[in-house]
This record gives C-alpha cells, sequence and structure tokens, in this order.
C-alpha cells in the first residue's frame, strides 16, 4: 500500500503541469491519515505553482523523488496539517483583524500548558535561575528574592557538576548527581530500589525514543507492538526506523481497556507474517485516550511481555497526571519487581518527561529513560548512542531532578509549592470532567473519562453526507470535521485519523490545558459550531 | 569488511567459552579503528565474565547479534574506549588517591572549555537566569543584581515569546523572534540577506546534522564526501542513517589544505562504484586539524558543489575560533552569494552552535542551522522531522540569538563582555600556539599551525618495535601510544584513528582548552612520557 502511494504520489508530480487530479482510496485504516495528508499536500502544492518549483529550477535536484522514502512516510499529526492551517489562520487575523469568525486561535493540539497560560512552578525556577547565573549566590540580595531551599538547593546541584560548570557537556547519561537523585526518586516512588546507572537523561522524552526504535529496529522485518490509537510519536519513530509497526487496538467500549488476548492476536498475526516482534510501546496514563491502567491488568502485561520475550517501552510521561481517586498510578518497574522479576527477566525502559505532570515544562527539554534488564554489552551500545549527541541539556537535566525531588515538608518552599501543585492538578481534574460533559452532550459524540495524562479522545459518528463531502475534498471524515471546527472557531484539535483509530470510527483529540475561566466559552463555540455542522450535513 | 568483521565477532561471541582468541588485522585503514575498538571491547568482555551475562540468563534475549547492525557499526571515539578508561583510572583516583603517577585526569579530548574552567559571558548568564525566573525582572532589587541592558534585552526576548511562556513548546523551528534575531545576525556578519524562515533551531549542532543524513541518505548506495581526518560525528550518522562515506583526504602537508582535485577524484571514483554522492561535508575551521580556508579556496568549494548537484553541509560552530591575523571566517553562504550564486543554484547547510566559539556553552545545547537552496516541498520536509521532537530547549535558544546579537557599542556591558569576550579568544591563540610549539619540540612529532577551532592534530612517527607491540595489544598504534600517555599522564587525547588519517600515518588529537597556567606543566609531563616512550620502544 505504501509503496503504492509513493509510486502514485510520483506519477502526480510528474504529471503536475498536465493538472490531472488523482484521487486515492485506501482502505487501510492505520494510513489513511497519513497518505491523505501527504496526498493533500502534494494537491495543495500542485494549486499553488509558486510553493513548488519544478526540481529543474534547482541545480542540486533534492526533491521528493530522491530524498530518503522513510521521511516521506513518517507523519506527525500533532503538528501536521491542521496546525499549518492554524498557523495561517493566526497570521491573517494578524494582518486583517476580523477576517475570521473568532479572534485567536485555541492551540488544543498539544499538551502544551504553558502556551495556554499555565504558570511554571515557582521553586523549580528560582533553583533554574540560580544554577544558571551562580554569581547571584554570593549576593547580599539573594535571600530576598529567593527562597531559603531554592539557594540550598542551588548550592547542592551545583556541587554535584564537576567545577560547577553548568555550561559544560555533561557525561552522556547526564550529570551523576542527578542521576542518583533521581535514582533516589524512583525508589522513593516505588519501593524497590533503582540504579543511577540505569538512567540516561534525555532532551525531553522523544529521544529516548528515537534511541530504542534506533537501537532494536533492523529492517520492516522488526516490528513494534503499539496501541491504536496511539501518541504519533511512535509510529513516526518506528517509520524513521524502517521498522513495521504492529497495532494492538485499545477497547473503546471498556474505557479504552488494553486487553492481552488483543496483544496476543496481533502479535501472532504478525509473527504468521514473518514479523519479528522486538518490543510492546504502553502509554500509561495514556495518549490520546487518557485513561490509567489497573495494576492487575499492567501485571498481565508484564508477564506477557516475559513470556514472549518483548522489550516493554512504558510511556509514563503522564505519571503524576491521574483525576480519579479510584485510580492510581504504578510505574511498570515497581509492578514487574512486585512480581518478583529482575534484571534478567524483563527488559523494560520508563520514560518520563519534565513536559507533562503539573510542572509542565515542555520548553525545557527535560526526561530521562530508566533502562533496565538489557546485557551489559547491550546497554554499552544505548551509551554509544547517547554519546554521540554529547550529552542532554543541563538546565533540563537539573529539572528532572527537581521533578523527581521536589520540595518537603519542613522546606521553605513547601508550602506554596504544594499550592501551586494542588491548584494545578485540581484544576485540570475540573476542566477534564467539564469538557468530558460537553463533549458527551452533543449530537453523536460518546467520550470515555478523563482518567489521566491531558486529553480526551471523543468518538463522532459522522453522517454520510459529511463523510462524502469529505471524501469529495480528500480529507478523512474526522479531518474534514476538525478543520470546518477550525476555520468557524478557532479551536485546534487534532483528528483521530492522525493517532489511528479502529476501521470505520471518527475521533478527535483534545487537550484539556485551555484555562479553567475560559472553558465555558469554548464549550459554547464548540456546541453552536457541532449543532450548525450535523445541520448542515444531516442525512 | 564490515561484514566479516561482524562475522567474526559473531564466531568470537559464540566461542568465547572455550577461549578462542581471534587476531583481526585489516587492511581497510578508514575502518581499521572502529573494528579494532569493537574487537578489544569484545576481548575486554571476554576476559570479564561479569561484564558480559550469557544471552540465555536474559529472558528478553536483546543481544549484539540481534540489535541493529548500524548502531554497531556506528563509532565516535571522542567519548570512546580512551574515555571509558579516563573514567576508569579517575574512578580508582577516587577512591585511592595515589593509586596512579598523577592526582587528576586532564580530559583533552573534547571541546568543552567550561568543564576546564573557562568561565560564562556574565551578559549571556544574567539573561537566562532572567528569562528562567521573569518573577525578579520586576523586583527592585534587580538593577543591583542585574545590568540594565540583560534586564532590556530579558524582557525584549520574554516578549517575543508567545504568552511570555519559556516552559511552552516553541515553533518547531525555534521562536521567531529569535529565528528575526539570529537572521539579521547572520547578515550583518555576512553583508546577504538571511531569511528566518531558513533558521532551524537546534539542541547543539549534532541534531541538525542528524536531521540532514536523515534526509539525504537512503541507503548505503548514497554517498557522503567527508575531510579525512573528520569530526567522528559524520561518521557515526551516516553510519546510524546506512549511508556511505565518501572520504577526501586533507593534505597535511600543505597544513591541511583542502583541494578541488582530490574531491573530484574521490567523487569520481565513489560514482564510478555506483554510490550516488549526495552532500560535501565541510568543517571550517577544521576540526581535528584547526585550519582556516582562505575565500578563493571556498570559491572553488561552492563551484564544485554547483557543478556536481552536491549539497554543501557548512559545520561553521568554529566561526568565532580564529587565531592567525592573516586568516578570517567567511561563511560558505557569503561566499556563494558573492559568487553570484542563489538559492537556487546551490543547497547550503551552515551549522552554529552556542558550544564553541568565545562562549563554549556546551552544557546549553542551543545551536541552529540555515537551511537555504532546497525547494518548498522538500523544506516541508525538514520541517517535519523537526516537529517529531517538537523544538530544541528554549534556553538554548535564547543562547543561540544572544550569540548571534552579543552586546553593542554603548550598551552597559558592552566593556564587560569585549573584556571577557577578547580575554578567552587572546588566551586561546596562546594555547594553541604553545602546544603546537611544544609537539613540535617532541621527537618524530610534527604539528601544522592551529589557525582556528579548538585543536591540534599533531603526527607522530612511531618506531616499529611500538607499532608491534600495539599490535599484540591488539590497538591501533595511536591509540596504544594515547592510552600509555593516559596511563603515566592522566592527560587524555584522542588517536587519530578515531578521526581516520591516511594510510600508514598515525596522529593524536589534542584540545587547547586547559587553563593557561597549567599549560607548562602539561607541556612537561607529555614530553616527560614522549621521551620514556621512544627510549622504551626505540628500534
Amino acid at each position: 500500500m505504501r509503496k503504492l502511494v509513493l509510486s502514485r504520489v510520483r506519477d502526480l508530480v510528474v504529471n503536475r503541469r498536465s493538472d490531472k487530479r488523482i484521487i486515492i482510496s485506501c482502505s487501510c485504516c492505520r494510513l489513511a491519515a497519513s497518505s491523505s495528508t501527504l496526498l493533500s499536500r502534494f494537491l495543495s502544492s500542485v494549486s499553488d505553482p509558486a510553493a513548488m518549483p519544478a526540481p529543474s529550477e534547482f541545480t542540486t535536484a533534492v526533491t521528493l523523488d530522491n530524498i530518503n522514502p522513510k521521511v516521506l512516510k513518517c507523519e506527525y499529526a500533532v503538528r501536521g496539517e491542521i496546525v499549518s492551517i492554524a498557523q495561517r489562520l493566526q497570521q491573517e487575523l494578524k494582518m486583517s483583524p476580523g477576517a475570521h469568525p473568532f479572534d485567536e486561535i485555541l492551540y488544543c493540539n498539544i499538551g502544551n500548558p504553558q502556551s495556554l497560560g499555565q504558570q511554571p512552578i515557582t521553586f523549580f525556577r528560582e533553583v533554574l535561575a540560580l544554577c544558571d547565573h551562580p554569581a547571584i549566590l554570593d549576593s547580599p540580595e539573594a535571600p530576598s528574592l529567593f527562597s531559603s531551599d531554592s539557594i540550598q538547593r542551588a548550592w547542592q546541584i551545583l556541587d554535584q557538576i564537576p567545577g560547577r560548570a553548568t555550561g559544560a557537556y555533561s557525561h552522556s547519561q547526564g550529570v551523576k548527581g542527578l542521576r542518583d537523585t533521581i535514582a533516589a526518586g524512583i525508589e522513593a516512588r516505588d519501593g524497590f530500589p533503582a540504579d543511577p546507572d540505569d538512567i540516561f537523561l534525555t532532551d525531553g522524552a522523544s529521544p529516548g525514543v528515537h534511541m530504542m526504535m534506533q537501537l532494536l529496529v533492523r529492517s520492516e522485518q522488526d516490528g513494534i507492538l503499539c496501541p491504536i490509537p496511539q501518541y504519533p510519536l511512535y509510529s513516526a519513530s518506528i517509520a524513521l526506523h524502517g521498522g513495521t509497526l504492529v497495532p494492538y487496538y485499545l477497547n473503546e467500549s471498556t474505557g479504552w481497556g488494553l486487553e492481552v488476548s488483543e496483544l496476543k492476536r496481533q502479535l501472532d498475526a504478525s509473527r504468521a507474517k514473518g514479523i519479528t516482534v522486538r518490543a510492546l510501546v504502553v502509554i500509561n496514563p495514556g495518549n490520546p485516550t487518557g485513561q490509567v491502567l489497573a495494576e492487575d491488568n499492567q501485571r498481565d502485561i508484564v508477564k506477557f511481555c516475559k513470556e514472549e520475550g518483548l522489550v516493554l517501552l512504558a510511556d509514563e510521561v503522564y505519571q503524576e497526571n491521574v483525576y480519579v481517586p479510584e485510580k492510581e498510578f504504578h510505574s511498570f518497574k515497581k509492578v514487574a519487581r512486585s512480581l518478583g522479576y529482575g534484571d534478567k527477566d524483563i527488559a523494560l525502559v520508563s520514560y518520563q518527561s519534565v513536559s507533562k505532570g503539573y510542572y509542565g515544562e515542555c520548553g525545557k527539554r527535560g526526561g530521562y529513560m530508566e533502562v533496565t534488564g538489557f546485557a551489559a554489552e547491550v546497554k554499552d551500545q544505548i551509551y554509544k548512542l547517547a554519546s554521540v549527541n554529547l550529552c542532554s541539556n543541563i538546565a533540563g537535566q537539573i529539572l528532572a531532578s527537581l521533578v523527581m525531588n521536589p520540595p518537603k515538608v519542613g522546606d521553605e518552599s513547601y508550602e506554596s509549592y504544594s499550592a501551586e501543585k494542588d491548584g494545578i492538578l485540581k484544576s485540570l481534574a475540573r476542566r477534564a470532567q467539564m469538557l468530558e460533559a460537553a463533549f458527551n452532550s452533543l449530537q453523536g459524540v460518546t467520550c470515555n473519562r478523563a482518567e489521566g495524562a491531558m486529553y480526551l479522545f471523543p468518538r463522532i459518528e459522522l453522517p454520510q453526507k459529511a463523510i462524502k463531502a469529505a471524501e469529495a475534498a480528500n480529507k478523512a471524515p474526522d479531518a474534514f470535521y476538525c478543520i470546518r471546527l477550525l476555520q468557524a472557531t478557532g479551536i485546534v484539535f487534532v483528528p483521530g485519523s492522525g493517532f489511528g483509530q479502529a476501521p470505520g470510527t471518527w475521533h478527535f483529540r483534545s487537550t484539556i490545558l485551555p484555562q479553567e475561566e475560559l472553558i465555558p466559552a469554548i464549550i459554547e463555540r464548540l456546541t453552536e459550531f457541532h449543532q450548525s455542522f450535523m445541520a448542515e450535513f444531516s442525512d
């Protein structure tokens, strides 16, 4: 299928001057979005000749025909077509206010809390500022500008960095002292030992995911089990490394349940096709689906990985984002160790990031992966991969250590820190509930509970007329809906087709991040749009 | 050859319990280092069973046999075996001081100025601290702690960031306002226009290099022309992306001259073998070789790329590091535009980093690439690659803008800034000269001038007896020399074989970064070691 699309795309490039239009319809649900997005980009290039000079105009002739086809294949919906349209609308609003029926673009496409007004945790920023410019520490003004524990913590961190040089490359896994702190934080969280030598600090979680894909994927005969719907970093990374995404479907009717029987079915089916399945990706709490796994479910998943010899890639970046009292986050490492499984039993990589949680420090690009259960010589290879980029940024490293070791009772900052943290998490829970209720009130829309993470992934039953109109516009039906929503309201949701979904179903993902006081107005705009959309396309 | 090594390595793993020793000698100079390093790692694993558990002990069975062979092939000498040995020695010194004939390890393996005591530029750190914790800006203490222009600059930068949110993901190419500043800095440097939409801010220069390799390399039939000696990021990245490194040799006898006739010869030879050469890497000022290209030489290189349809990947991260009055840095973009070549004539990527220059802010992981001469739809693909990792860290982005727009005459910080900058650059020039003279005074060692960058790459004529001893120890001769030097003095140089060198020649790379007052003692230790080494192995 992919090859077919690429060759047709090539035809399209060759034939573009004759203005031939080839409509590709594709029965493969998982790829529908990427192919159609790719195609729509081409079609928009075709209709705007300035955007696509003929290859011959460029001496170097680097063209879509001769770049790495894995790059072409890779798609990343959360910053894809819908965001390009939003950016264009924003530009138009800037140039001529009043050009659209809304004043601003509301970016609900990505978990980027501070872009929507969330304030950073004061203690974290105090420590970062002091580490950036340690000269302040010696000044008599410092105690009136900074809390005593931030000053103390900055000294402690600087003392962990050789030469106190926050401007030096660190060990490629990250500053040893900071890894010690993180390992202690993991131990405190799980009640099981953690080894600082297993920690690899990274610029956000993404580079760690790429590193493991690079290690494990040899060819398209290597498969990685990924949830559908999934966060498109995984499909993008697998595509870039030339592997095969082996989908397992989350069960929407049981609140996006992860069923081991489904894992087994998909694993066996892939193996029958000659695919060597190397790893299982689990995102918990779920992205884009927002569910929090139950501990006994996690135990079954761990046992499954052990039995089948799969590396468990545990995306645990939303570990602080749980909003319902009956659910609790358990790390997969804790679950594995509780079962008595040690390093020899299961290879497990746990991802954490400073971008999520209550801190939401996306721009700092801090994170880590804890890599356990790999033979020493394989871990050497992971180290080598880390070393090729020298190290992750030191401020991100420091922040990762702060997140895993925040102020404690008795520290000067503790009260204000706790108030900031609780304020954010409680507000997120309320926002999730408000949006969930609003989605469920829309005709043809059903939405599971947001137990955790930062997203809702409602399902939408679209009228046949809307599906046909989408087809005519060469869009996936949910992309068609999201683009119309954006054009009418300025709200940016990401079409479900960017995450994958069961064939014949349509969804969109919304973050729960707009500021609380704005949510009633957002719901009003959304409801109004939805009603008029459904009226326009009613069968 | 590579396949042969891998299969032999496999034999080695299989046969390790029977303790068979297979010595691999390899006539392929460029790969000698990587193969022998690989092998030596295996041999050391074999002799230390604890370091290498049998694969069967691990359920998951991720082994060197079944990971991505491109990862195995990739080597990164500047953080390779020599650094591992250094770290072990450092640990031993910590556990038992006096265990070795030196008190500390002197890391001259990597251009990491602040790890060796270089102080950061005050103005840059002031701005970073203020952007990290903008609450300080409003405090009455701010003017006594920060220069007025750092306060002004911080406000200006915060106003360029939507919502003043330094903790938010930015546009995937970087904050637009910061790209505007960088483009203006490039214009001021070159006298030719620069477009902020051509700037991609990156976490140091390395991710930008990987991105272009990912874009251009489809298979091992795609080649990238790289200097030999080269900075091993290039060989590592090409290996990881599955391409072929097409070497061109710098002419040591003309001060590491880059000859277009050699480029042409290697290009033609590769094409005759069916390789599609896609790009030419030029590192100017040179790493590890320290030469600064003359402008007419650059013109010839640009013409060559235009004629041959090659993308020019210009590593210009040492653009501020020029130490001789008769040489000056010219960007390749300026040279191309001076020739009248525009976007349609040459595809050119220029890399810059905050890690080098007089700032040396390696730990901040800031940098950018300026991407010109690519068709719009190809640039969209580069943008997509950038978007998969969301964005580079904002502090690094801010620092990149500061580096391209430092304090100007009249600003409060200007004088102290200039004094700090000049102090560092003049000291680097003196250190380069001192070390160059010292290397040239050693028996059998010749060293070209350090015109720029942060390195010297002396050539060493090793006695036959030393070469034989190295062979017996299964090391490249220059690696043997460097390990012995490290063990005797604590000084870490990187063997030339990690960078590539003309067959039958041996070198090592040293940074010029140790603090000036330490250099006489370093030279003394080095000289003493060298004399005793040469005496031990004299023929």
